[in-house]
């Protein structure tokens, strides 16, 4: 078959590939990540790149402009050579790095994470990881075994297990595998019977995972990772000080098959795909283990435990488990409660023989990382009703109090992580992450003060907002005529011109049309509906709820007037909200300090009662209300109503 | 290095060794397996062989006579080539081979094994396998599971699991594994959610082991190994209906690289050693396994579940552990109780997740078969004394009752099975296993009545006893002058002629000498003993044993008159003796059909105390004395005494 060089631009990365095969396709084989969110379907139009030199042929697509046609874009995945060819990937197509995320992540929302605990109230305190007893998924005890003797002549093994059970008298069942047994009559003679055995509980049994010669109990580690749909962020944790060592974050890089839970499972089906998307998710978690053991100068040796917290979906594919029923009616995944395995198994580098735990999940769409968040906030053990949401792709909602928990999952759309929006992009470098309308002057504040490259999830919230409040747009969102903003007609819908070309880093207006608010309105009644729904579903109503608790990339830089405002958030006092940033890596930490934690993730996962939202009637009324700003009720936003008399 | 060809006759098979290479080493290479009792160390004298043509470099050795030597005999392991060369193996030197075996096992050994409760009184009977609830190690369910609905919408492996649980509320902990969970959901639907779980007993834990579509719960088999250091037998077991479907037996081929269990441990420390013997055995177990389900036409799919029993050396070259330990002072084992592992794990090839258990051992010299023998024996359900004794080349011996068993283990040696006689041969075809004298004429019945090609065990037991009755013989053991038998000096021995070489089967004379007699006295010496200490210890006499067990595969041969005439056993009414034949594979069946036999082996394997005679005072006083014809005090054998009196 005719073979064509695809040179990408600016990195100036080159590939070879057949005829007929998609420009996404070869990017990702040059390792450059071109953004998109529907799996190279041809329906995001995310992928758009610029032909600079070369024969193609491509399929039509309303995604790209006449402007841009003009310029040369194409959608990289629905281009194919024929020829060599020269791409230019521009910089809005271009995933951020991983160094800049996890500076930021560092600089700005992982910082607070550490000590949550302490910024919030005294019932929720007594009520979070803190409070769990200290015993790590794997814990390193020291051991001098007494001499054996002709009259004390029990096996090695058996002396072994027999000195432990004496140590841990709340041991039931302990266990030791044959490559143990095997290096264990050396080893105890060699080091005058004195070992450090690594135990760990393995699902609901004692495992006898590591023995070693010597003292080795203060040298124990683990990592807590937070399997993200869009990004993955681990912790490394001495698991003895229960110190937090390090944490570092990276995209995950599943997001070059899709964007979403959906597109992914979706490609999970076709040939190879399900080891791709596993590799993809593997091989990143194993490259920020390795980065964090290098920082502190420890080896992979030394960690002897992994706990992940993640969607249903994301937990099936780290463990390489087909999703594809999680898309089919009834949705069911193949499993909630996953065994606790040898991290090896699922291809996780740490000691070869440490173990991997995954945070239960409740359903195909409540897992695991709703579970940690639930557990980070305390809220299953407070009496007082609480209300946990997770601003992500799926805009996760949990209701409920130390009697009961329940929960739904809405499609909120990409829109809170900058997806789906014309300007939207991540909570990158140069992100815009909140505006206000001042006198007329519309001012942005970027991530790192730089020129802004577009809008993430807290910045588009806010120029709804600003919108909103100004008259700029309706309360329907469309945009009203008004000769002080730069508004014009791009493709049947108006736009406002938020940032000039000149003024951008990208060289292209950044801009805001009615189709984007269509899609932020539809993405926040989606999770305000949720509510409604589980509230309606209790018995209760909003003024009720005592604590809401946000977690999530977009929380710390969100403003919560904004949020009320649109309708996205119920309208109840703004000291009742807490930001508790990333409550899944912070939930599965803990469960990796404490069994007790563990035990608790699984009675909060055995409690909380599912809602599809799908087949439930409730939703469907409730949710055509909710496409309004803030609301067509608008007696359910007083203070919003009052803002808008005032302006 | 120079090579030569090394052709050994008569079988014609040819191999090319190097200089240096020793003559044992080199038939072993050609699958010839010649008989060594020491593993190639010089010492026993057994792999006699006849240089044909050629030219070699021998060790001068006190086991070749000078008549042998002028034959060509050499041995094979002290002699390495100079020139290619031409081996005569003496059909004395060849192992017998496996069919030959199997069917004479078949037909007079194991025969009895089947139905062994039967023949034996009531209260033993009860005591038996056949009270033990039936529960196999690995149990096939038929599960309908519940559709799953958007209401009932647990994960497919909580369905599942949950199933299992609600079915056997006994059940405490249930785990399932990475791979099955894999396979689930495609496996439930494609099966319309009718599937069998194949759910095994594991370290204390139950675990889904196998999920077939539709219901396979009729079709679970097992196999129940004895492991023993001569002779590896295995039953075929319908796990479902508990019947045993066939039998196989096969020397075991570490043989060739030492007799006894102390030649082995030092073998494994050889280069590669204890891979050479694991694979040895892992080797002949699958032969034993294939044959027997190939017998049934099942596969190996079919199989789900192993037990095996062997002692403490055997286990652990079975599971591949290091048995180093178990020779040096103080004598450990790495382990005695093993895990419950994936058979696979250990090479044993059954279905790729059937499981593997061992019987748990007492210490280094008491082991797993003991524990299984003990079982199959019902002692340890009660209240009478009872004695068990083993006959092998450990000769272990249990004393007990329901509450407390005590054990030994005396160096016996190979003499009764055939080892350290110069006419010493193993229970195969040919073998003199009864010998009476009538009228001054010695009278021999061979294994399946064939020209006599040595003594077996039992043979030599009853020509002792005959010539000690007939005082052709003295107590001490010394031959007496006397005309009527061929008596003849042998390097500086007397020995007489049992059968002349004309009259047997290998042309030589099949004789016994005086140091022949003075090893079988050793032997019954050290049984004995053992016998007389564990009393001492216990602070009871002979005459509160209410039962005796005789185990091994000497048992139903063996003539117990003549046994307590030479002192191997203790002078009891002869009713009060019961032939078990392989209590190891009977106890291990037991086991694999009955987890509360298991439990009860390993309560078995924790109650009883092992006395080690190498360090106890009492056993060297006591041998001394045994080591007369019965004994040197005659009156602890009253019958015998009466008989030697009479005669």
């Amino acid at each position: 078959m005719e073979e064509f060089k695809i040179t990408f631009l600016p990195e100036n990365k080159s590939v070879h590939i057949d005829r007929g095969t998609d420009l996404l396709t070869a990017a990702l084989k040059t390792s450059i990540h071109i953004y998109n969110s529907c799996g190279g379907e041809g329906v995001c139009g995310r992928c758009k790149v610029i032909v600079k030199k070369g024969d193609y042929i491509t399929e039509g697509s309303g995604r790209i402009t006449e402007i841009e046609r003009e310029k040369g874009y194409v959608l990289a995945c629905r281009t194919t050579p024929e020829s060599d060819m020269e791409i230019l990937v521009p910089e809005e197509s271009m995933l951020g790095d991983l160094e800049i995320l996890t500076e930021e992540i560092k600089a700005k929302r992982l910082a607070g994470l550490y000590t949550p605990v302490e910024e919030i109230e005294e019932e929720r305190h007594k009520a979070t990881a803190k409070i769990f007893k200290h015993g790590p998924l794997s814990t390193k005890i020291f051991l001098k075994l007494p001499n054996p003797t002709i009259d004390d002549n029990s096996g090695d093994a058996d002396r072994l297990l027999g000195e432990i059970k004496k140590r841990h008298k709340e041991i039931n069942i302990i266990q030791m595998g044959l490559s143990n047994i095997k290096k264990l009559p050396r080893l105890l003679r060699e080091s005058g019977w004195e070992v450090t055995a690594t135990i760990g509980n393995r699902n609901k049994t004692t495992e006898v995972v590591l023995i070693e010669s010597g003292d080795r109990s203060k040298k124990n580690f683990g990592v807590a990772v937070d399997i993200g749909t869009t990004t993955i962020v681990a912790y490394l944790v001495d698991l003895d000080s229960q110190k937090v060592l390090g944490s570092k974050a990276s995209y995950n890089p599943q997001v070059d098959f899709g964007e979403d839970v959906i597109s992914r499972i979706i490609f999970a089906q076709h040939e190879k795909g399900l080891e791709k998307l596993h590799h993809a998710v593997i091989d990143t978690v194993n490259t920020l283990i390795d980065s964090l053991i290098k920082e502190v100068k420890l080896t992979l040796d030394d960690v002897t435990a992994v706990i992940c917290a993640g969607n249903t979906t994301m937990t099936h594919l780290l463990l390489k488990i087909d999703p594809a029923y999680i898309r089919k009616e009834p949705y069911i995944p193949a499993v909630n409660f996953m065994p606790v395995i040898r991290a090896a198994e699922a291809g996780v580098k740490i000691n070869p023989r440490g173990l991997l735990a995954c945070l239960p999940c409740i359903g195909s769409y409540v897992g695991g990382d709703i579970v940690a968040g639930v557990l980070a906030s305390g809220m299953d053990k407070i009496k007082d009703l609480s209300l946990f949401i997770d601003l992500g792709t799926n805009g996760e909602v949990v209701l409920g109090n130390k009697e009961w928990l329940m929960s739904c999952s809405t499609s909120a759309g990409p829109c809170f992580e900058g997806g789906g929006l014309k300007s939207g992009i991540r909570a990158m470098k140069g992100a815009i992450q909140n505006i206000s309308i001042k006198n007329n002057l519309i001012k942005c504040q970027t991530i790192g003060d730089l020129p802004p490259k577009g809008i993430c999830g807290s910045g588009i919230v806010d120029i709804i907002s600003e919108l909103l409040k100004n008259k700029i747009i309706d309360r329907s969102g469309k945009i009203k005529n008004n000769k002080i903003y730069n508004i014009r007609d791009s493709e049947g819908a108006k736009e406002i011109v938020l940032v000039e070309a000149k003024d951008s880093a990208i060289n292209k207006d950044i801009t805001i049309d009615e189709n984007d608010i269509k899609n932020l309105i539809h993405s926040k009644g989606a999770i305000y509906t949720g509510i409604e729904v589980l509230l309606k579903e209790a018995g209760l109503k909003k003024s009720d709820i005592k604590h809401i608790f946000i977690a999530g990339g977009l929380g710390t830089a969100l403003n919560i007037r904004s949020a009320i405002n649109i309708g996205l958030l119920p309208d109840l006092p703004e000291e009742n909200f807490v930001f508790l940033g990333n409550t899944s890596v912070a939930g599965a930490k803990t469960c990796l300090l404490s069994s007790e934690a563990m035990e608790a993730a699984e009675t909060i996962a055995n409690k909380m009662t599912y809602l599809d939202l799908s087949t439930s009637a409730s939703f469907m009324n409730n949710y055509s209300a909710a496409l309004f700003l803030p609301h067509t009720d608008i007696e359910m936003f007083p203070s919003v109503k009052k803002i808008l008399n005032t302006v």
